[in-house]
Parts: C-alpha cells; sequence; structure tokens
C-alpha cells in the first residue's frame, strides 16, 4: 500500500506524467502530494497551510492545462509548493528556501514553469493580463492563462485595479479565486465575508448543484452549449446568480463557488472553461492546512510554523540564541500595549501583518484602538494621515519590504502635510529565507529622499523602545520611520524604564585611533564584535552609533571628521543612495576629505538563504567589517 | 440684476453667510460661483471643468454642513475652487497656482476648511475613514466626515482598499460618488461604463422618481422612517435597488444616483443623510464643465486649458519660446509612433494619462496597442511587466509623481526579474503651478537603489528621442527609465534621424581648466548658459552631460576627477540620494577626493508657482549655477 502510493508521485517528474494518469487516479495523487508537502516542510521550514490548501487546485491546473505553453500565474507564490514538486523540481525539494537552493516562492529562471516571479500580494491578475494581452496579439489562440489568487490578496488595490482594466478587454484570462477567508490571519475586512455569505448562499448552493453541474452533463459544454452561453450571457447570469455579484460588476464572468478539494470535480471544471473566451472567474473554497489537523485548526500559525512533529503537530519554537532574548517584534508589540495603555491618542494600524508584526497583542487588548486593514499598505498609510490629523499618535507598522507598496503616501499624504505619523517598519534589511522579494533593504535609502521625514534605526531592543517612547510624546510636528529588523535582539533585560531621545543625536560607543567605524541600526553589533576582532590585530577603531540617518548627527560627524582620516561606514541596507551616501554628502557639503568605504549591499538582488550566509555574502557582518577595517587602514 | 448677481456672492465670506440664504436663493449662488469660476479661470490658468461640474454640489455641502468642524475631504482636489472660494478665500483667488498665492488644491496650511491636502486621485476614502474613526473614539457624535471622489478615481486601488476596510466598520463616514464618466481623459475600464448603466437604469431612475422622492417628502427623515430605515435596510436596499451593487458588496448603504446639478435637491439628500450613521455612498451624476458649452463638449481640453476667451471658448495657446520646438511629451507621443510603426513588439501603457503624456497620438493609430488602464500605476507597471514576460517591448509612461504610486512593482515585478520594460518618466523635475504634490523630483534618487535599473535623463530632444530608439532595440535584457521635463524643449530640429545611445556612456559638451560642471538631463541647458556667463568673468568651466545616472560613466568620471579639483554638480532632483550623491559614492569607492558641490532641490517640499521662480528657489537656474561655481572656484 505505501509503495502504490509512493510509485504515483514518484512517476511525476513533469505534468506530461500527470496526465497519463487517469482522473480516477488524481484522488491519489494529491493525497501523496500532500503527504510530500507534510513531510518536506516539517522538517525544512517554509510555508504549509496555503500549499496544502491547494493541492487538488495544483493537480487540476497541471492535468488540464498545457503548462508550460498555457500560463500559471500564482499570487504571493507561498502555496506553490505543490506546483513545485510536480514540475520537475520533486527531488531538490529538500533544497527549499536554503542558499543556493529553490526558492520559496515561484521564480523565472528557476523553472520554465514558473510564469511570473512572486513573493508580494495582488499582482497576478496584472501580470496574466499582460500575458494574455500579449498572447491575444501575438494571435496565439490556444494559449490559457489562469491567475490563481487568494481572498486575502484580493484586498490589495492592485488587483482591483487589474479588474477593472480586464474586464474592459476580451483578454482570455481566467482569475481563480482561492477563498479561504484568511490572509495570515483571518482575512480583514468586508470582502472576505462577502465571499462567505455568497458561498453560504442558497442561491449559489442551488446553482452549483442543478445549473452548473447540469451544464457540465452535456458532454462537457459541447459547440451548441458554448454558442447558447456566449449568445445569452445575460440569460444565463440570471439563471446562474440571481444577485448581480461584485465580479460581474467588473464584466468578468463569474463562476462557483465549487469546492476546492474535490479534484475530479476540479479538472472536469476547468476543462469546461477553457472552452468560453474573456474574462472570466472562478470562485473555489478551500481550506487553508487542508488534510493536516492542527493546520485546519490553528491556520494563522500553521501560515509559516517553522519544524513540526508531523505526527503530533507539535511546533519546535527554537526560541532566541541568547536566553531570555526577544524577537524585536515582539519588543515592537509589547511596548506598544505599555505606551498605549498610558497614551490614550495611541492608534495601531497593521496592513494584514497583526501576528507578524505581533500588533495582535494591541487587537488583543484594545480591539477599539488598533485596526488590521487588510492587505492594503496604501490605504494604511493614509488612514494613518487621517488619524493623524485629528490629534491621534498612529503606530502605523509595514514590513520594509511592503512599505515600497505605499512610498508615494508616505510622501503625499504625511510628509507634504507634515502629519506626526509613526512609522515602525518591522523587517529592515536583509531577511534570509523568503529572499529577494522580502528583503527590507530599500528603505534607508528611499526614507531618507523624503523631506520632514525622520529616519533612525535602533540598533537594540532598549534603543527600538526609547524611540517608540519618544516618537508619541506628542514633541514631534513630522513623521519619523523607526526601522529595526527580522529576527531576536541580544539583550535579554531590555525591558527597561524608558527614556527619552534627542532626535538626531547619535552616540560613541567605542573610542579608537586608526579609524572610526560609523553604523546604523543592528549593524552596530556586528562592529562592536569586529572592533574586538581589529584589537587583537592592533588596530584600534572608534565606534559611533548614528541611530538616526535623518536628521544627521552634524555636530559628531564634524567632530569624527576631524579626527579621523579613515572612516568606515555600515549599514544593513542598499549602499546607493543609502546611509554611507548621506554621511557622504554631509563630508561633501562641509569641506571635510577624509577617506571613506562604505559596506552595505552591493546593487544586485541578494538570494535567499540563511541571514548568516546573506550578511556574509555582502561582506556586512563582523568578518566583512574586519576585512575592510583592515584594508582602510592599510591603503 | 448684475447687481444683485453679485452680490449674493459678493456677501459671502464664510460657509455661515451662505447658511443665511434660503434654498430658494441657492440656484442663484450657484450661477454666480460658476461665472465667477470662468472669470477667474479664463485670465489665470488653472483646472477649469472638474470645478464646474461640481458647483451645486459644493454649495450644498456647505450649505448643509457645519463645516470646518464637519470635515470635507476633496479627493485629486482640483475640483476644488468652489470651496475655496466660498471658504473666505474668494479675493485671494486671483492669486490661485501663482507663487506666494492659494494652491491650486485643498492645502491644510491654507485654510481650516481644508482638512486634507490632496493632489493624487484615490486617497479621500482612506483619510476620511481615518477622520471617521478618531472621531469615533473621541466619541464626537455630531461630527460629519464626507469623501468627495470623482469616478475616475475611483479605478485606483487604495479607493477599494480604503471601501473594504470602511465597510467592516462602524464609521459615520459618507463618500460622495461625483460621476461624470470622465478622468482627464474619458473614463477607463468597466467601472465608468458600470456606474454609467446604473444612471441609465431604468430601475433607477423609477426609484430615484418614486422611492427616493416618496421617503423625502416624509419632511425629512422623521424619527419614524429613520427607525424604519435602520431595522428594513435589506427590504429597503430591496426597494432602491433591485440588484444588489458594487458597492453594496463592500457594506455600503448606497444611495442614488441623483442629479448633481439640482442644488436644492442635493441640499435636501445631504440633510437627510446626515440622519443615517454608518458608512454610505451617494452617487451623484454631473457633468465635468457644466454651465460652459465648449467645456462641456470637449471635457478633457477643458480640464486645464490655460488661457481662454470666456465668451467664445477659444484657447489662447501658449506655445513653446523657441520657434517650432515643442513639448517633451509631443516628441515622446510622436516618436512612439514612429518606433511602434516599425517594431511591431512595442506597446504603449498610461496609466490615465494618454493626452497628457501624447500616447493619444498611439491609441489613435494603433488602438489595440496602446493602453489606457485607469489611474493604476501598480497595475501599469505589472501589467507591462506581464507583457514583457512575453516578448513584447512595453513603453510605459508614467509622470514622475506619480511613479511613486508603483515603486513596489518597480522593484517586485520587473526588476527582480530584469524585465525590459522601457519607462518613460514625464514631468520628471519641478513642474510649477501644481506644485509640491506633483513635483517630479524624487525619482532619480528612489530610481537608482534599484539593481538592475537602468536610469537616464535626457538633456534634450533629440537625446529623449534616441534614447526611446535605443531601449527598443531589444538589445536590453533589464529595465530602463528615461526622465524628461515638463514643458517645452528647444530644439526647433529635433525630428532627426535616430542614433543608438551606448549605455552608460555621457559626454563632453564643453572645455574648460577651472572646473567640471556635471549635470544630468535638462539642467545641462542651465549649465550651458552659465557656461557663458561665468567666461564674462574669467571663470572656465568644462561640462559634462552625463545622461546616466546608472550606470554612470566611470571612464568619463575617472578622467574628471583625475583632472579637476573642483567639480559642481547640476540636477533638478533632490539632493539627497540624488545624481550628485552617485558621483560622491563614485569618488569615495574610487578614492577621489576633490571638492564637489552638490546643486538639486533641497530637503523640502517646494511650493507652487512659475517654473522659473522655483528654479531660482532652488539655486538650479543658470544664475544658480554661476554662483555656485563661482563660491566653488574661489573657497
Amino acid at each position: 500500500m505505501v509503495k502504490v502510493k509512493e510509485t504515483l508521485l514518484d512517476k511525476i517528474n513533469s505534468p506530461a506524467d500527470l496526465k497519463k494518469l487517469s482522473t480516477e487516479e488524481l484522488p491519489e495523487v494529491c493525497k501523496e502530494l500532500r503527504e510530500f508537502i507534510i513531510d518536506a516542510v516539517s522538517t525544512n521550514p517554509g510555508h504549509f497551510g496555503a500549499s496544502l490548501g491547494v493541492v487538488e487546485l495544483t493537480v487540476a491546473l497541471h492535468y488540464v492545462y498545457n503548462t508550460p505553453y498555457d500560463l500559471l500565474v500564482w499570487d504571493v507564490g507561498h502555496q506553490a509548493y505543490g506546483h513545485k514538486i510536480l514540475t520537475g523540481r520533486r527531488e531538490a525539494f529538500d533544497t527549499n528556501r536554503k542558499f543556493n537552493g529553490l526558492s520559496g516562492f515561484p521564480k523565472r529562471d528557476e523553472s520554465e514553469y514558473d510564469a511570473f516571479g512572486v513573493g508580494h500580494s495582488s499582482t497576478s491578475i496584472s501580470a496574466a493580463l499582460g500575458m494574455a494581452i500579449a498572447s491575444g496579439l501575438k494571435e496565439e489562440k490556444d494559449r490559457n492563462v489562469v491567475a490563481i489568487i487568494g481572498d486575502g490578496a484580493m484586498t490589495g488595490g492592485m488587483a482591483f485595479e487589474a479588474l477593472n482594466n480586464a474586464g474592459a478587454t476580451k483578454a482570455n484570462l481566467l482569475v481563480i479565486l482561492n477563498d479561504n477567508n484568511m490572509a495570515i490571519d483571518p482575512n480583514s475586512g468586508v470582502i472576505g465575508q462577502y465571499l462567505l455569505n455568497i458561498s453560504k448562499s442558497q442561491t449559489y448552493n442551488k446553482v452549483k448543484k442543478e445549473v452548473w453541474e447540469g451544464l457540465g452533463k452535456l458532454d462537457g459544454f459541447g459547440e451548441k452549449t458554448r454558442k447558447f452561453i456566449q449568445k445569452n450571457q445575460h440569460a444565463l447570469k440570471n439563471i446562474l446568480l440571481k444577485e448581480n455579484n461584485l465580479f460581474e460588476a467588473f464584466d468578468f464572468r463569474y463562476f462557483g463557488p465549487i469546492d476546492g478539494h474535490d479534484v475530479k470535480y476540479l479538472a472536469k471544471a476547468l476543462q469546461d472553461l477553457k472552452k468560453i473566451s474573456g474574462p472570466k472567474l472562478l470562485h473555489v473554497v478551500t481550506k487553508k492546512g487542508k488534510g493536516f489537523l492542527q493546520a485546519e485548526k490553528n491556520q494563522t500559525k500553521f501560515h509559516a510554523p517553522g519544524l513540526f512533529n508531523k505526527e503530533t503537530g507539535e511546533i519546535y519554537t527554537s526560541g532566541c540564541q541568547v536566553d531570555n532574548a526577544h524577537k524585536f517584534q515582539n519588543v515592537f508589540g509589547e511596548t506598544l500595549v505599555e505606551l498605549a495603555e498610558k497614551n490614550k491618542k495611541i492608534v495601531g494600524i497593521t496592513p494584514a501583518m497583526p501576528s507578524g508584526c505581533s500588533m495582535n497583542l494591541m487587537i488583543a487588548k484594545m480591539p477599539d484602538r488598533a485596526f488590521d486593514v487588510g492587505i492594503a499598505e496604501q490605504h494604511a498609510v493614509t488612514f494613518a494621515a487621517g488619524l493623524a490629523t485629528q490629534g491621534m499618535v498612529p503606530f502605523c507598522n509595514i514590513y520594509s519590504t511592503f512599505m515600497q507598496r505605499a512610498y508615494d503616501q508616505v510622501i503625499h499624504d504625511v510628509a507634504i502635510q507634515s502629519l506626526p505619523v509613526i512609522f515602525c517598519l518591522d523587517r529592515g534589511g536583509l531577511v534570509g529565507e523568503d529572499g529577494p522579494t522580502h528583503h527590507g533593504v530599500f528603505d534607508i535609502a528611499y526614507m531618507r529622499t523624503v523631506p520632514n521625514m525622520i529616519v533612525c534605526a535602533p540598533m537594540d531592543e532598549p534603543d527600538l523602545r526609547n524611540l517608540m517612547y519618544t516618537a508619541q510624546l506628542g514633541e514631534l510636528k513630522q513623521p519619523i520611520s523607526i526601522r529595526y529588523p527580522r529576527g531576536c535582539g541580544n539583550v535579554p533585560d531590555w525591558r527597561r524604564p524608558f527614556e527619552k531621545i534627542e532626535i538626531g543625536k547619535g552616540r560613541q560607543l567605542s573610542e579608537g585611533t586608526d579609524l572610526a567605524i560609523l553604523t546604523i541600526g543592528k549593524s552596530g553589533i556586528f562592529a562592536q564584535d569586529a572592533i574586538k576582532m581589529l584589537a587583537d590585530e592592533n588596530i584600534s577603531a572608534a565606534h559611533f552609533d548614528l541611530r538616526f540617518v535623518k536628521p544627521l548627527d552634524e555636530d559628531l560627524l564634524r567632530s569624527v571628521f576631524k579626527k579621523y582620516r579613515k572612516i568606515l561606514t555600515v549599514e544593513d541596507g542598499v549602499i546607493k543612495g543609502g546611509f554611507g551616501s548621506a554621511v557622504l554628502e554631509f563630508m561633501a557639503e562641509n569641506g571635510f576629505s577624509s577617506q571613506v568605504k562604505i559596506l552595505g549591499v552591493p546593487d544586485r538582488f541578494i538570494e535567499h538563504g540563511a541571514l548568516k550566509e546573506l550578511y556574509k555574502v555582502c561582506g556586512i557582518d563582523k568578518e566583512g567589517i574586519v576585512s575592510a577595517a583592515r584594508d582602510l587602514v592599510e591603503n
């Protein structure tokens, strides 16, 4: 029995092998694929629940469509493990998310089956529409383009921009709405509820049973039926759906909702839909974590659970290396609650990352004052601006990489009006296994170009707390951006009394004579280690933690440039336009001419892998700093 | 008669004065306000059609609501002239858009009646929701918040993000959908058509006449009616609208559509809606340009017509100062058609700016290959990426300031995958009268941080043409960003044969011994003039047009740094992180130590005014360059 189970999936080295199977064998393939994913992810951490939820859909898609000629665009892409496993990457899958291994997301240069690189949410309909339009221009009438998007991703504005555009075209585009009523956390806002209402509605269930399946029985859609559908679009719409629905307002033909875990039915539905041209949407209802009980029950925890016991469902929390140290996100979350309990003007805003950024703590304690606004960074920022106009003190927490989505709103809605919104950028700097789509390496550069914006990065947990404390005192008449890294800090007793920090003031952490090392944020920790190693080589380095990229501590810099001919700057962010660049601007503006070497993320996209490996690749770990300092002093 | 007309508006120095009038007098106020706007804008150019379209709505809003305590948020804001005139700025209105005069958009520090600063599209619902939530937290039960948003702005994704969030709250928020079926150009995509269908539908017209007006007769909404409405929401919905509609999918109560030019009826409707709590949407149908025949007939031309004859409707096109010179946008538009006629892979994408960027020329000639995707910059970029994956050659034209909206998509969907999308950034640099919301000054800084991206800026029209030509040859395996300024060039014979430009190569335009002036883009023109003036002072300046910010011409820079101890860089963009900063990075990386002075836009938001004045304020006009060069040489 076990032998047989293994055999089906083992034989599938490409979708061509899958197509050799009968429809009756598909449920078995699904079972094996699900087990493969559970085995793989329990021992090599990655995203979990999302891929389990689309096992049947994935099998059906590759069974029905002629991939890679037909193009599948997975939104976000953390649900695409099954897709990878079925498209020639089964054996390599144990390298998933490892340095030089498979990417955790679809990636064009990894496989011809990955039609579009993803990672961020809500891009799939736009990309797929581009492909479908191109296909139309090239007169490839037999090519299908399918976007697979979750209901969470559907809250992102660009998905609606794409629907609005697509509906007005004749593009041969199928959007599959994978509706599991979840983002990473439970889906926020109205759309989720709306879809749930559709799914539960009598009308729709009746439709499914009587009309859709009835049509289905007509030997697929025969020529006649197809013509009937095309001619009687409106009539049919009224049969299928008594009410118009959201997607039909966008001129998509809506089909569904159907059971996303019935692979044979899915395959049949997709086969039928291939024969209907134009923009259409198939609403598929799935369960995130399907087939792994604990993941079904606790969908947020099992979104990306880390290592776990596949028998018991126990999650092995790895903890922080330094005893009692906490993740920076927890320091943020707990500090926010502490401050908000005293300062009633504080409100919290997160775009669909309450557990990721630990704002769930505030949401639990003060549900009226903390807002999960959906996957909607643009809205999150302008919503915060609106709150600030009325004297509230908004902490708007957005991962550094996702803040790229709201750059215009930061400039246009917050900074121009100098509204005192407090931006907390979690996951600043390299993030490790999620790779290039998720590294938060641009923020220092793009934030410091914005007038009125204070740009800072704490080196450690007490500094994060104190910057948050300082920001909410009501003294700032302008916005502030506080960025901090993914993962653990290293100060076990971080829960110290608050201290106000003077805006634009850095600090000297160690004395030295041969060179000055200027750091921002977490890089300061590496610099401290490096300085000890340099001392062993008889190189004496002074260390300055600038803390603020803007305003720069000009007094401190002036004294540094007067004293040191050799200056090394270190940051966990892009070199182009970053912190080091700001130091150079100060130097030029003030007529200094020391020799400055900038360490940071070079001008290329850094791949995925363990953080340690990536710091090394960029030369910003302690060894990199030592090496650069040595070169600087010797040359 | 004329005397009386003038008197009503003349007496209105604040909404309090408006409230003293009887409803019967409101039509007369509207008439006068409309005439005032026609008088003002025909002689002092600005936005026109949009403000004419909302005259009645504006009067009704200030008549009914207790502004500024009640908060009005105008989306985009170019329709807010009437609002400004009624709120104490009538006499100052002749300074509209002038340096040190009134802003062309609502602006918080200009008036307490301007609840939120605007300029870019689709922000109003987010901001208003923030205000309404704040108001709820502060228990201000009598405060109303109203967002007024056009159907064009409704195509922007963040408006949907906001609807999705707002519908899930109990916020006391009224969204007024000002439906004129236009953006600057006719509204693109499905939403516009959808709204038109609603407006024309028998059901809706019947509703308006029978039900809504019927309810209206009940002496406003009395206590009983209100309770009835609250209890029988669904039943009422079914009476008002036989179908569910788009906005009800977002849990907004939908009212309308109603005639946006019947001021008395509008006032009554608003009065009634004040009594209904929670998120609600009023659909108002208006005509852009209402009351000025030529503007009604040619809505795109009269969006912002420049000077015109208010009797005949003749638009006085100002032309370019240099004979036969063209606007840069026309050079782009005509060149695009020229290239696309030969290269069948070329496609064009514009987010709702076909006439603004002159892609209307390609849309007219090749409607299948040029796409107006709506006010949807995020989608535009990822749509272009999708097209590029299939071997098309997309020219994606987005104003520099609006490209801020798609920064993440540029990084995530284009650059990481190194897709050869050709970005053309119109309105790069200071833009003049539109002011801080519209200056395209950040692009050089934010684009050059992006790996794989080629960043360039032509100095003149032939250079723009040649960069466009070079980009579409199919040799680039990466994206390119070509930014060029608003307004006219100065090369009358710009329509020269195409020449390929080597990527990353600058050029020396004049010799000199005392200093080197390095420029990017249009600043090169000012530098050429400055160098002539410097020669009169016996200062000999060499001029290098770098053309590329990335990759920098390192050979050229190496020779410059070897030869010159004094180097001046000039750019029409922010100093922080910009072109000059890139030159400093080169200097530090390569161990040079010349004295470098950076000219560019300083670290504050630059107000509105004539371009000439703004260049002067920033010190980047020819006089500014002369002065900086002199200082540099002398010190």
